[in-house]
């Protein structure tokens, strides 16, 4: 049996009841609760003015959603591809990617991921595309690493298959160009987090209209008549009065990651390269933190867990061994053959803490388990 | 051209910040906002009281997810029928009861409803299951008069046809037996308003975990694993705490509803028998207030716009007139003509201002026009 949890894996970093009191206040005096009210078209402003600060983002367009989940399901509905299209998704990602894709009556091609990023590369795609006819890929932020933009686009435009990023955990450090299409989540667990939220950011306006409307069932014009078959998945004022507070907290938040970061390749150090991080960790600040020691991940979890450390298994089992994700492909076959990197970061990736209230003793002392451990 | 809204047609009544104060401080001490938190176990909790406290609701249970909609979807996809299998909902109904079905695959079955209650009944239903093979009955609390609970158990005990109850206007009001399934919506505009949000409540505690599985991503057991495939339709910790307010604020917010109508009833006596109200009304509290002026609507309408009184045409245009809806069926066919009940309240509806905030003069001066032009 583990030992009582003392270091938590993940801590969400919202705001305090405080600096959202004066939305809620502004909300009540609206009684405008939900269906796109102020507070809602006030973020979608400030998040897209936010991003094209930090990220590029020029002449793109923004809606908000219940969920990531439910964006990338309602996106991949507007852009009207016949039921039965393959989507290629990679093999080592939360399973909502694959479920958004089964959602809208599509099929997910799985493929295998990169060994030193751990993601869908454009390299992959391609290779895929010459096994398959795939109608739309959907690479992965994975965890929180930010996709190769410059790559997709090219790989876009060479290609003529329409990308669709499933950057959820990458918002604020994803770089957007508006010809491609990023779905973000604003869930607690996410560094921007306001609850539960998605985000679509494209330099389509129309298509953001469209899936604003599917998020609204489907009404389209003045006269509330239903112009699509959409369903309920609307962003709240609420989530919107939370979002724009965490705006203002963002470099308060990143600076606690950042702190976090150097002090864990600091302690990490001592491992030499017995553990490795993902390709970048530093050009980014991860969303959750992975470390790679080669077939150890459950013997380290172990040592941790008796410590009182709880880990996490991000994106494990590989989308093919959950039962429940029935009706998807392989580019090849499902056979876990097919997957090799992904077999091997199956026994290799350890999720340990990553969170802005771990202090320099807490990622010290699991820095220390983890070198001792894999030495 | 219209004048400017003076009389809004409907304004939530929830909680002030104050109210939910408290919830929001436990929730940052919490840390939690989602995946089925502390607060929203305790709202599932403290709503099942209060459901047995009014509503009957014995050896029942509850389950919240994101909108009235998702739960009807998800609920929907639990009872595991074939895709293509006949759903029968009425026509005259908000357009999410018919976009559940098409949602999951399922085919709607248009059926007309009945004169004087508005509804789809046992009897209507009964007759359609001679001319069509359904699979499941869908009556809705059209808005807000509850469903008659007690014939819809003799129908799915006389019939084999399970019944799923799109309540979603009636909560607090709707009288409740474990063997039916009943979605409620929490939606601002309900009398019983969060924000966004929605609930299962039936006796089948399975169907309910199942249920509840599928809004976050068909995960099952302790270990992660996707078993069906399912999204992200979870209710947050947010909305779990305006609720907890709400329950607080019920009877107060009942008695403010309680005195509007009794004041309409007072009014719109001028009017004699050219106006009438949903059969029932006053045995239960409208959730919104629709008033039958036989082919007056239109008319009706302007009228009241003219003063600066807005008023909505609730459920219109009936199912089969919106573009958007494609697949769907009549109980014999989709021409109008097979409708003549929505036909003639698609003339003859026009939904009033109705909520707490109306003052005694509001709805005398509305009362007094709608007597004047149906005179």
């Amino acid at each position: 049996m583990s030992k009582e949890i003392r270091i938590q894996c993940l801590v969400p970093d919202l705001p305090a009841p405080a600096d959202t009191l004066p939305y809620l206040e502004e909300m009540y005096s609206n009684r405008w609760y939900s269906n796109f009210g102020p507070l809602v078209r006030r973020f979608e402003s400030d998040i897209l003015s936010f991003l094209q600060e930090h990220n590029g983002a020029q002449d793109c367009f923004v809606g908000t959603f219940s969920s990531a989940t439910t964006a990338l399901e309602l996106v991949l509905k507007a852009i009207h591809l016949p039921k039965g299209s393959r989507v290629l998704v990679p093999a080592l990602t939360f399973p909502a990617t694959a479920l958004a894709v089964l959602n809208v009556g599509m099929i997910p091609v799985l493929a295998d991921v990169a060994p030193e990023s751990w993601e869908l590369t454009p390299e992959i795609a391609e290779n895929a595309l010459s096994e398959k006819a795939i109608s739309v890929v959907m690479p992965v932020a994975a965890f929180g690493k930010p996709v190769d933009s410059a790559g997709w686009a090219a790989f876009q435009q060479k290609t003529g298959v329409p990308v669709v990023l499933d950057a959820a955990a990458a918002l604020g450090q994803q770089d957007i160009l508006g010809e491609l299409i990023y779905c973000f989540s604003l869930h607690a667990t996410k560094p921007f987090g306001v609850g539960e939220g998605g985000l679509l950011v494209t330099g389509n306006e129309d298509l953001v209209i469209e899936t604003k409307s599917l998020s609204n069932f489907g009404f389209q014009g003045p006269a509330g008549v239903v112009r699509e078959i959409g369903t309920n998945a609307k962003f709240g004022e609420y989530y919107a009065a939370v979002g724009l507070a965490q705006i203002g907290r963002w470099q308060e938040v990143m600076d606690r990651r950042t702190a976090v970061l150097d002090q864990y390749k600091a302690g990490l150090h001592r491992a030499g390269n017995s553990v490795s991080l993902q390709q970048g960790t530093g050009n980014f600040i991860p969303a959750v933190f992975p470390v790679y020691a080669k077939g150890r991940a459950k013997a380290l979890e172990e040592k941790l867990a008796d410590a009182g450390i709880h880990t996490r298994r991000w994106y494990l089992p590989p989308l093919y061994e959950h039962p429940g994700l029935k009706g998807m492909e392989g580019v090849v076959n499902l056979e876990p053959a097919s997957f090799p990197v992904c077999e091997d970061l199956k026994e290799s990736l350890l999720g340990l803490p990553f969170h802005g209230f771990l202090t320099a003793e807490d990622t010290a002392e699991i820095s220390n388990i983890v070198a001792e451990e894999t030495a």
